[in-house]
This record gives C-alpha cells, structure tokens and sequence, in this order.
C-alpha cells in the first residue's frame, strides 16, 4: 500500500488498524508559529469518537490524542506534528465468528485480493477507526483556515429518502444525527434507530459547506479544487458518490438556467458551487456526497469463505447503523486538508 | 499553475491553449516494447474533434498528432512520449466582442482572479481543447490496457431529463450523441437541435464501464481506485458530480439491500460498481458523471467587465450544444490513465 | 517544512526534535507476506544510538522501537508500519547556556531564518536523533533487499588524513570506529580521543558498498540511481559530498583509463562505481561520502546572540568527537531506501 | 521510465532523444506576469549548444527553440510553458558501426539491461543532447531568479590535473573553456586538443557559485537545498561527485577549523559554502562536481556486443574531447531550476 499519503505542501502520512496499537498521523509542511494544543485535536476527534450517542456505534474508545512532536512551548515550530491515538477496545473475540468469512458490501474480499492477507481483526487497514487519522490532521488544517477566516461545515442532509429541508448552522451539533434542520432531526433519528432494531442500516447523504475562501483557489487542469476534494471525499470509506453545486441537477438545465449571471454586487446565483474552472469563485462551496449504509449487519447474508465455500454471515460487532452522523466531522477534516495545501500551492504560486 | 501533471509513475504532463501555437503532452513512465503509431491515437483524437457531426461544434481543427519522442522501430522504447497537435483554426476574433467581460458560468473570472492575467482568446487553458492532450495520452494508455485485456467504455446516459434505458455497447459510436440506447438517440439529438436552435445549451449524464479490470487494484486509504477516478473525472471541464454503482441511490437504501452477496460463482449483484474499500472487485466498474450545459450560450446575459461593470454579453463564438458527446472519449482517455498508473503501483507493491 | 518524506513507492515519513517526547517513522509501499518483527528494527538502532562505544557520545538513549501498525501474525500487511521511538535522556538543561546563542558551524542560525522559531532544546529537529527514524525505516528495507540478495556495507574510510587501506568486511562491525581496515583502527581511534580530549572534532570519510543489485535499477533522467543516492547522502547532517567509483578521482582520468571494458566474463574494472547512464550496471556500488567534524566543540567559539550581538560560546552538551562511526548504519539505511524505492518503480515500469 | 519529472511546485518534464525528431520541455509552476520571450531562452541554448568553439563537438545543431504556450502578450501566464527544439543533425548513419556493440563507459549496455531496448542512434536518452530541454527550463528558472537578485554562475574549475586558481567572474565567457582563471585557460585548451589530437577525452571539474539566496532556502530533513543540489547535479550525464564548500578538504578538518565563527558583521568564513542544516545561510552557495573524461572515444576498445560476444569498438561519431565547457550552462541550468522549486516550496510554508 502506498497510498497512505495526501498532499502536496501541506502533508499527511497516516497509519494503524482497528484492531492494532495505536492509529495516528503526521502532518508535514505546518506553518510555523501558530498556536496549538492537544485540546484543538480532542475536541474534534470527540466528535468523530464512537459512542457519544444513541444512534452511533456504541462501542468504547476514548480516542485520547498524544501530540508527540512539532509543538515548542505551545507553538507550531514548522517540522513535523506527529499525533497519537493509542487504540483501547481491541475485542478481537468479537470477529472470531466471522474470522474465514468476506463480508457482504465489505473491504475484507478487496483486501485480500490486494494484500494476501487476512486480516480478520475488525477491518484492519479498512475500519472506519483509520479515520481518527484524518480528524486529528484535520483539526490541524482547521486552525490554519480559522486564521483565514475560513470556516467548514458539514451536516446530515438526508437519512435514507428523508431530507433536510432548512439549513441552520447552529442547530448541527444540537441533535445527534448532525443535521441542519432541527424539524428533520426527529424523523432522522427514529429511521436510524428502525434500522438499528431490524439488524439493517440505512444510507444518507451529507453536505458540506465552506466559506471564507477567497478567489483563486485550486491548480488547473488536474489539481482543480473540485477534483481533489472529490478525490478526497471519495477516498472516505462509505462514500459513493459527489456533486458539487447543483450537481446532478445540473444535468436536467439548460445553460441559461445554470450559469451564474455577474452583477457589480456580486454572482446572483451559486448554481456552480463555489468553484468554476477548478478555481474557487469566492461564493460559498457547496457539495454533497452520497453515503451508502454501513455494510456491516446483524442479519444472515449469504457469502463464501476464505476457501470460496458458501457460507452464511452474521456479523456480531457493534457497528453504526448509519454513518452519516461520524462522516460529518471526517468530511470536514479531508475538506480541510484540501484546502490548506491547495491555499499553500498557490501562495508558491507567486513565491 | 502547477496541476497540470497527472499520475505518480505513469505520468502524464499536458500544455496548450485554445488559441496558442498548440496543445500536447508527455506522458512519461511507459511500458517498453509495446507497438505504437500515430494512428492508434489519431483514431481517439478523431472521436474528441470538433466538427465531427451535427450535434457538435462546427469549428474545425483536424487535431493531427505528431509523436516527437519515445517510438524507435514502432515500439516504445520506455522514454517518455510526446504527442503534438498544433492549433490550426485560431479565429481569435471570434473573440472580439467578449475581450472585456467575464462570460457567465465560465472560468474567465477566476483564472483571472488567480493568475492576475487576462487571456481573452478563446478561454485560454481553460478550454476544452486542453483535453486533446488528455485523449492522446489515454490512446496510449488504453493501448497498454487493451494487451491486459481491459476495455473502457463511456457513452452518453441522459441528455437533460432524457436517459438511455438500455445498454447496447456495439451502437455507442453508431450515433452522434454516443447513448447506449439506440431508441433514445433521436431524442437525445432532437433536444441538443432544439437547445442549439434556442441560442442554449443542455446538461446530461455521461456513463462509464470498464471491465477486465482484475480484483485487488488501488492504493488505500487516499489513492482508492475510486478516489483517483472522481479526481480524473472532476479534472475535466464540465462534469459537477460522480456516482458510483448506486451512486446517490444507495444512499436511500439499507446494507441489506445494497450489500452485495457473495456465491462460490461470484458477486449476486453490483451495488458497489466494482470498487469496494477502494479496491477493484473484479466486476465491472461502472460510474456516472453529472454536466453541466455548456457555459458559452449567444443569448444575452448579464454580467460584469474586467473593471467590475455592469456589462451584457453575447457569446458569438461556435460551441456545443451539449457537452456529453465529446467528453464520452475524454472520459474514456482520464479513466484509462488512472488504470495504468494504480495498476503499475500495485506491480510495484511487490517489486 | 514539507521535506520529511522520501520515496515515490515506497515512502518515508520522519518525526521527532532532539528533546521533544519521540522520534519515529511511517513507511508505506511496504510489500506484503514479509516476516518482520521489532528485533529486525532493533538490530540497526543499536548500532546507530548514543553511548555504544569510547568514541561517540556518552549521551544515553536505549532506543527502544516500537512496532505500532502495519504487522499482523508476525508478517507485513503491506499497510503503513509506524515505529516510535520515544526519548529518554531529555537533559535540555545542558542547553540553558546556549540557549540565545547561535552555535557556530550549527543549524540554530538556518533553522531560525528559515522558521522564525527558536528550539534550542538540543537542536530539535536538526539534531542528529532524527536519523534513528531513518534507521528504523532502513531496517524494513534492508529486510527487503535481504531477500533479493543485496547486501549493504557501509564503513570509516577516512579520520581526519588517515585512510583505511584495507576493505575486510567482516572486521567493520569488530572495532568501535566502524572502518573495513583493521590496521588503521586503532589509529583512527587515537585520532578521535585526541580530539576530543583536546574539546575539538575531526572529520573523515563514509564508503559505501552495495553488491547484489541487478542492472537496470534508476529512472533517468531525473531520478537516477545516483542522483537518488546523492539527494540521500546528502540529506544526512554532517555530509557534504559523495562521490561514485573513481568519482574526483575521474576528473584526472583521460577516456581510456576511465571507460570499463567489457568481456564476455563481464567488466573488466569498475571505475564508475557500479552505475552508468544514472542505471545499475551490475557491478558492485561503490561511493564515499565527506563528512565534516562534528560542529559541537567545547572550546570557545566567536559568535552571535539571538539579537545579532557578540558573544563568545561553550558547548557542555555531550557529543560525538567525530561523526563517522555512527553515520555508517544511517548512510547505509538511506541507501536501502532508495535503492527499495527504485526497484519498486522498475517494477511499474513493466507493471 | 518515470524519471523524467523534476521539481514539487515548479515542475519540468523532459522529452526527446538525440536521434528523434525533437526534445523539449514542459515547464509548469511559472510565476505569472513575469516577461518573457524566446530569446531569453536561445541565449541559454547558444551557450550549450554543439559546435560552437574549436574545444566543442564539431556536430552542427541551431538548437533553435520555439516557445509553444504558456506565454500571453510578452509575459508569462501562469500555464504550463512548452519549449520545444527540432533536431537537426541526425546522422544516424555514423552509428551504423557500432550498431549492435555496447560503447566502454557509456548507457548504451543499462538501457538495454532496463528497457529491453537497443535504441543505437546516438546514445538515445542517454544523450547529452537531453541537457537542451534542462537549459530551456533553467532559462525561465533564472530569469525569475534574476528577479529576486539571485545570480548562478558556473566554470570550468579543472580540466584533468590543471586546476584554475583565481576567481574571475567576467572572463568565464571569453574563454572556450569556460574557467575563471584565464591565465589557466591556454593551458586548459591545450589539454582538451592534445586529448583529441590522441582520440582521446580527459575529465574536470565545475564549480558552481550563487549568490543572492537568502538564507531560509531548503526543506529539511530530505528535501535539503544541497541535497537537492546533489540530486540535480548527479542527474547530469558524466558528472560523478559533488561538494559543498570545503567538501571533502572538511574530511581533513578538525571542528575547530571548519566551523564557521560568526560576529554581528557575519560570517567570518564560508567553509560550508553557503548551506548548513540543508538550509542557505546567506553566504554564498558553492559546491564543485567531478566530470569524468567523456565516455565517446575514437581508440579501439575491448566490448561485447548485444549477444555477449567479444567485440572491439571504434567510436566514429563527433564528441566533445572534454564535456567541462558544455556542462557550464547545464549546471547553473539545474542549479536555477533547485532554487525556484525551493524558494517556491518556502513561500508555501507561510501561505
């Protein structure tokens, strides 16, 4: 595997399984001289944490972040931050049953194709856990943009076929499914908890919107703001798909409907996403991304073993019934990794 | 701009403006000893140009390719390519009358805001003439693809609220508007006249299949096979969203509907698209993507001058109707160059 | 700072200042199936740390690896390995007297210019603490070219004037300055005691020998084998030139001495140090690095404060007299890297 | 072959053989805005071509370059700039001896060991006429130096045992050998004739001095400035060793004398030449790299040709007696090319 490294100035190597020591990050290409602490990076990692609610995972994990390098006498000094999550509820036992078994819908079969090994242990490499990773690098690249005036906000637009309708910031991180529209948040939830007590899951879409950046952002023809944050969303587990602006919508309008007309006050419309050319527009970014529901479920599944024989699958873990509420802060984290290394490609630009 | 490079070691590097002396590009990491002319790209070339039926543009530009390096005695010598195709109908007095004005929907604006720099000629490199390039180098790459016995295929899948219903590989390029769905050809081309004959332009959806890819391919966790297609295919001008497999509508269905069971004869279904954990499965890759209408409409729009002033402008110049006809090869060309760079990463895993 | 990684496949990602709490390292790409375990890694550290013999530094560190992802049932996954190092012998009080001066010879002045940040713990990230994280990688690689049959050696060529004669590999790991000549040791071992008796350093020559390497190993034109090799060499504090085969010896060479014939049996000598055209040839790798006496002396040296004013400076810290000896495990654990990344891009290339 | 990219944020990739229809360069990461024009790069090209003093190949080549994008009204845009050069003088014919021999000393047996390959026109990549594209590049690499006061100036240092032994800045271009010292260069030029005269070739050195960086330049702990210095040099055909200031004399020094004392003036001396920790110092930056005799010599030579066979080898082409005089722009080419790339990287760092 080398694909455990993202950007191009602004750096992240990640590393660690489920169900192995320790997961964890470095990040490469810090400015210098900005204040951080190991508080910044808890306060987004609790957000990502297993069991904070009743409708995520109820599994257990601190997920206590160690900074280990990087940081003198509370300031960034430029070199490498090396951040630390030591993994503490390794119940192996619980994957026994499903030890010689691929899983419906999950990486185990892929895996192995690639590696050769098996690695039965929750999902090794695959497990959403990797993610931690990303937040903790994440909350990182935040507290740069926060200094630009920068701000990211995701949040559940849709569980299953029922959608946000409103879109009220404050209200995301008042309900447990992560949504911007208190009115749906009910509903939301009780499709969750439904899934839950069938042994299924359920799918979702979430959005993720972004302002404060300034106009020039993003390196054409191949290093377009939108490519890599498509590249960077997909590369989330459990994301099947992206649309920027009105996306897919696009597809059924007519170029007079879709073009966003100038005005000396302004674009009059946001029908692009915040993005034209692969440069941001200075409007607000918008995109979305379709979240399929979590593979890992209590009911028999038909499947074959590591021998190709017929088998029956019931997966005993403790698992998300649907991931949109985790994905938010992670969609977050990856949009601002983007972000800050494609700020600091065009800041050489110029150098 | 530093984006104009592609792949981590099969790389392709492109250059070239609409209305410059030419396009081209290197594409450097290639197989040795594999039979190559121009024509194998000549013939991909044929199937982007402009002028090539009724539903396209009718600028004209034979977009002839010389092959200047990496070919002795009609192998590759495993040096890099380099691939030529000068600009010919350079009429940048077409161009007159928008010198001044940012063309709504277009990337006028913010390469302008990025680059400080006004190229009013055609749209400079933000042309879809840049893809030309990108078509020669994934003649090349779909050449080393066809000898492992992989084959791409991109048709047209909707044009606006239009979709092809059926897939029937063979009559892609037996219509004008590249659709699978012979039935839906006219319409579809009744919908591109009608939008030409309204000064307009309309979106659509262009389809991806790309099968014989074998199980195991992509580089987790940020390289996913998944993850680099959505980068690829973003890159490309136009296209405002991807999905794979179910896409957008998995996220309205339960694991157990979207899981993909597993027989000793293989997958039951294909809800994933061929990629699952950001690796190949070894069924067919399939993958949608959103475009947009073409920006350059000759209706009167509003808009702003490159001082900020209230300004109409009428896009006199010669565009397509509808984007999804020539972006069916260009997609084709991304997708192929993605294959062969993470197919050659993984002969590197365990090099 | 955005220089912490190296490789293309198989990549490197390094942490960790002198006096924070750890150094350590990623490594990606890593190939699958392989057996591995922390006394692999062990092995190499012990014969890089402080405090191993009467001519490095008395300064002790046990070095203790630990082996946090990447290994499952004793065997690579082919996921990132994560080795940590944490340190022990944090006496940043041995640096309050330094603490505002810039150390003459030293990094203080550069990294300060560069980062705007004063670490003067140690010398933070330029200390040479940071190579245990290279060795730790190189270990991995090492395991790696074992098992295709190329075998590192590196040793002390040089003190000061007095130059090993001999090469007898099997004596370098047997006298405590490292060289393949053991006649010349204990002199050189005098030569280090007498400087650092008289609070002065002296400086020497690392060579390098690599046999086992198949030809047709280095990407020209760019990333030749030596090129590599060079950038790697060079990157370790304290060198300041390498030379290849014959090397400045060549530039008194006419042609006819310097060119290698061929027979049938293979070369006939191997001036130019087992690489050609940047590519291996086969032959054994030869080359030789300048290394400068260490800048830490205890004598009193003129230099500035922080504020740019005069001052007079006395290095207590306790320090290699001469960096040799210890450099060997790290010049030789930066030429597995690149020499497993090269082999790892050969492999794409027909991949 | 995936070598043929240089550079993180200003990026070059080559093309082209010596017996192919062109080489060139692709050069993106260009500041916009800047002016230029082909003649600031034909003015590079006029000093590295063949044929251009009586101690040169006698090969006849214009090298004339044509700037195909990237340039808007007199100044750069920001897109990637494509310089292109057409080969002239492709006598293939006087290969025709040494066909299927591989040439003492030259790439012709690696390229074969590598790609399989028995490209014998000329040398193929492995040319020196590949340098055509480096100097291009390294023409708009100075000039936007040039702009930030920075200035590189490479010489001839020592042609076989003659050394230059005084610094004359101004008269490097008035001799054909390119040295500094011109009391040195009658006795320099003798060496190269009388080499020739014996259809022979002798080595040398060149020593490279830039002034103007300011100290802060280089990404530790891999991407170094020398260490990238080191990369570029040895990427150069026939160069075999390099060194930074005091180089291997530092070997021979003790800390105490190598140590570059400071005083609120400065530097006191420049042992380092110009880099410490990988970083500029702000003195001037020199360093010196061994050139081996060239490899293309008219003698019989002992070989083997593509079957194993013994051979003899008369070698009939045109080559340069000594590669020193041509190698001068090549080097300060890569040198330009190092400290843009850098400087670039360092502006990010902030961004």
């Amino acid at each position: 595997m080398s694909g455990s490294i993202y950007g191009k100035v602004f750096t992240v190597s990640t590393f660690g399984e489920s169900h192995g020591r320790a997961v964890g990050v470095i990040v490469d290409g810090v400015t210098p001289g900005i204040e951080l602490d190991e508080r910044d990076i808890q306060g987004e990692l609790d957000r990502r944490r297993p069991g904070q609610s009743a409708v995520t995972t109820q599994r257990k994990e601190s997920d206590t972040v160690q900074l280990m390098s990087g940081v003198f006498a509370g300031k960034t000094t430029g070199t490498p931050l090396m951040m630390l999550i030591f993994n503490e509820d390794q119940r192996s036992a619980d994957y026994g049953a499903i030890k010689d078994l691929f899983r419906p819908g999950h990486a185990d079969y892929t895996y192995a194709m690639k590696y050769g090994i098996r690695d039965y242990r929750g999902s090794g490499r695959a497990s959403g856990r990797e993610t931690a990773a990303r937040v903790a690098a994440g909350a990182v690249a935040k507290k740069l943009l926060a200094a630009k005036g920068i701000k990211i906000l995701a949040f559940t637009a849709a569980v299953g076929k029922l959608r946000a309708e409103k879109y009220c910031a404050d209200e995301i991180e008042r309900n447990p499914v992560r949504t911007a529209d208190p009115d749906a948040a009910p509903g939301m939830i009780e499709l969750i908890r439904q899934a839950a007590a069938e042994q299924n899951s359920v799918g979702g879409v979430v959005e993720c919107r972004i302002s404060g950046v300034p106009a020039g952002i993003g390196e054409p023809v191949f290093d377009k703001l939108d490519a890599e944050l498509a590249k960077a969303a997909l590369s989330i587990g459990g994301v099947k798909g992206i649309e920027f602006g009105a996306g897919f919508g696009a597809a059924e309008m007519t170029g007079r409907q879709h073009n966003d007309e100038m005005t000396p006050a302004g674009f009059k419309s946001n029908h692009a996403g915040g993005i034209i050319g692969g440069i941001s527009t200075g409007e607000e970014i918008i995109f979305r991304v379709a979240v399929k529901p979590t593979s890992s479920i209590a009911q028999a599944q038909r499947t074959v073993d590591v021998n190709g024989r017929e088998a029956v699958c019931e997966i005993r873990g403790r698992h998300d019934p649907c991931l949109c509420p985790r994905l938010v802060p992670v969609l977050e984290a990856m949009s601002a990794l983007v972000l800050v290394d494609l700020i600091k490609q065009h800041a050489a630009l110029r150098g």
